[in-house]
């Protein structure tokens, strides 16, 4: 099987999830300021999960390249996406410290010990399969967004999402990852208890994706009552 | 410190944990019957994830006493508790296999996988830490409902619940465990930074229970609009 | 694949095993009784390390009816197989206190570790892989010696191991355990890189089973010298 | 406590670790060259379960400042320490393929899972304290030949080693490490049960280091009869 099987196992998950509403209103540049706050402290308490998740792929790993492929995703979490949130939360006066304190919501609890266990209890397919709906999906929506007629990009304040997601470094590395995924994946039949299990694994963390999004989108309705 | 040292540092989310509108309207039998059977299917997939937990206590636990002594919790969840929920839906023609192949919501999903990487990442203390808000917290909303005057036991639905929680064998069951707990508290200050991250890991633990009473009851405002 | 697959894979790792030199000796009741009593001690020790093992397969475990079936195996380590460890070494007026402060020899640590690291970094069916050569060549030493022209049987000093794993229930136990085993390999082809990592598995573990031997073996070398 | 504590609890063990006769012929240049051969083929693989190690101690870690502490340890293991080995076994026309093919021997395995199984069923602590006999041990070892009087530098075929491990580097590595680890154990008393399981797990990594040792001496043996 391939990653694109696992996509094709839950179309209507994987659609709710890479067009939501939070995503579409960020690619507009109509999502409530206070929804992006909220989400953007969130997935940094993700991303630092997320970190864990690929050091967990290093421990995993049975050879001395597959335990070498993963090392630079850590490094990748642990600086450059991180430090994208801290930059645009730094306008607000957030520091990382800030940041790093801040309690975290079920959705970001719930994704995040989803990926980490579900990598835990299997082994290092079922864990890439857990990761895989987010470097896809990001990838997916960047691509998305920046073909989108209906994205707004020079007054949308959410301009550096849509870059940092959309731009070269991080398509080229969810297209090696991808690659990659499908190396893990290829001796497995889709139609087996093996292909079956990591497609239910796939499909729950999309549905975690998806909470994820829509506890951003909640904080805004929240503030207008 | 002590499991009260636990308790007392998160006082807000205890409260609102053990008096959730979920729990007193279960009391007073006023919970609509939707609610419940959401709250009992996810209670399942919840105890199932619970027993993967205590499972854990044994791979952490150091001597034969420790490991012997999470056994029975692990045969008492995965044969008496999950044989209450299976009793208890039988009524309405579920059986076991069908409550093993309902997906599992995001607050399930999010604190059960919560204890299971919070026991993880951690000793065997972080660990019981992680399990204390649900033993110690059903104990005490057992307690709590039968002594409550508002409470109604004859025409009760949920009555089989209420003796379950409040019944010998399951406060005998917590007492017990909550002595072991202190011993394993015993060496350390509540004031150390050990003390502190166990207790902001109890308190993200109850949060995860208010977020499941929670769920609970949100299907019944999306069932009644 | 079949757990014969893995035995026929390595076949004179083996043979070494099932027929090392401790073995023999033990059967013919030849064995020195230092070497025994090093053995049972060590064994009492791998015991204990082997029930992490299993209550990890419960961890490990997708559906309830797999952690059902290892359930038992927890608590059958736990009372029956230490308690006759624990019985022989009585008549020495050894305590099964006595015997968990015993310090770990090399080759218990090696096997015990390897088979809870293999685990752990796999998935249930790389743990139960690692934990085949101890069950099923338990049960095959058992069966041999009690079908072997050479061994005593009256005045063996021994007699007692011989009966434990040449008994029904523990014949019983692996032949249920080895169905178990099979239906895990039952998609995995053994050309499959999956397959030859399993067969990598099973013979490391099968060679930590031969260094045990050995090490038992070893101290009656260094108390003749 | 402090890691001196550790290594005063254990000083047997800690001088025979690290004034082995496999030690001290290195650094007399009189060790024969099979037994450093085969010492460092298993120190390879030693280093690559080291590496996945330190990935643990990033998935172990609760602050973003914990695991990006980590991080450069797993990448100087995957690159620097493994390239000497390398380096040193390319003028035997070895590869590090061919290395990595190569058996892991009882006390690799030993020592290394027994590392990795101490992190997993413990904390971040444990870890450290699992991992220190090594890097600390290595640094005093290195320290200790370069300034023993029967240490010979010029003709000695090992010097390269003695470089590596009494380098600035690594002395500084390994000084900030130890800052580290003071830091993890500022809060256990010595005397405490918390602090005599540090003291166990210190001591019995010491142990397997020990065990390290020797197996590379008993191929010089074996060869030699």
């Amino acid at each position: 099987m391939t990653y694109q099987d696992l996509i094709d196992a839950c179309q209507p998950q994987w659609q709710t999830y890479t067009h939501h509403s939070f995503v579409m209103q960020l690619g507009q540049g109509t999502l409530p300021h206070t929804c992006f706050m909220h989400y953007l402290k969130q997935d940094f308490l993700f991303l630092k999960q997320y970190a864990r998740a690929y050091a967990l792929a290093i421990y995993k790993a049975r050879t001395l390249a597959d335990m070498r492929r993963a090392l630079p995703s850590v490094a990748a979490l642990l600086d450059h996406e991180i430090a994208h949130h801290v930059d645009y939360c730094g306008a607000w006066h957030l520091t990382e410290q800030d940041m790093e304190q801040e309690a975290e919501d079920v959705a970001t609890v719930a994704y995040t010990r989803y990926v980490l266990d579900a990598g835990m209890q299997g082994d290092i397919v079922d864990l890439y399969v857990a990761l895989a709906p987010c470097a896809i999906g990001y990838a997916a929506i960047g691509n998305m967004l920046i073909n989108d007629t209906q994205t707004v990009f020079d007054t949308n304040p959410y301009r550096s999402w849509i870059d940092l997601y959309s731009g070269e470094d991080y398509q080229q590395g969810v297209a090696a990852a991808t690659v990659y995924l499908n190396n893990l994946l290829a001796e497995i039949s889709v139609h087996s208890q093996r292909g079956q299990q990591l497609i239910q694994t796939f499909k729950v963390a999309t549905e975690m994706e998806i909470a994820f999004w829509q506890q951003g989108l909640n904080v805004g309705v929240v503030d207008s009552e």
